[in-house]
């Protein structure tokens, strides 16, 4: 009913601390940010002399890439769903 | 057979020049940045006193909100499917 955001959550990625707003629960934003904040230090491991923005930005490029194959995937599941309609 | 990544791109994101290694296409990884400089973009306007480093690690954020809204509905999806089996 309403465009207000009701829930605050305070969350640690990669060390710095952050407020997040949304109309999600607390507990679904801290698993967003667990997510970030291990990605990052995975992609760090990887690429040690990356700046932190760089290192941001490529969990991004990352998530997107992941993001647009699992939409693939659900677009070939929607299909086979409507064929057995 | 190979774990070799076989493309290379260099794409521009929020007016930064990256290499993108893969073995996606071009086309993907340059779609890929694009969607991250069009979320940086979005979230920039939203909060124009966001660090560089905020705003990209807010984008990882946003994004990885993303993907698991998602993953529900491809759970979901999936579940049906197995229903109609």
């Amino acid at each position: 009913m309403s465009d207000q955001p009701k829930n605050k959550a305070t969350v640690y990625i990669y060390g710095q601390q952050y407020s997040i707003v949304g109309n999600e629960s607390v507990n679904h934003m801290k698993l967003v940010a667990s997510i970030v904040d291990e990605k990052m230090r995975e992609i760090s491991q990887k690429n040690p002399s990356l700046d932190l923005n760089k290192l941001a930005v490529l969990t991004a490029v990352n998530v997107v890439h992941d993001y647009l194959k699992l939409k693939e995937k659900f677009e070939e599941l929607e299909k086979q769903l409507q064929e057995k309609d």
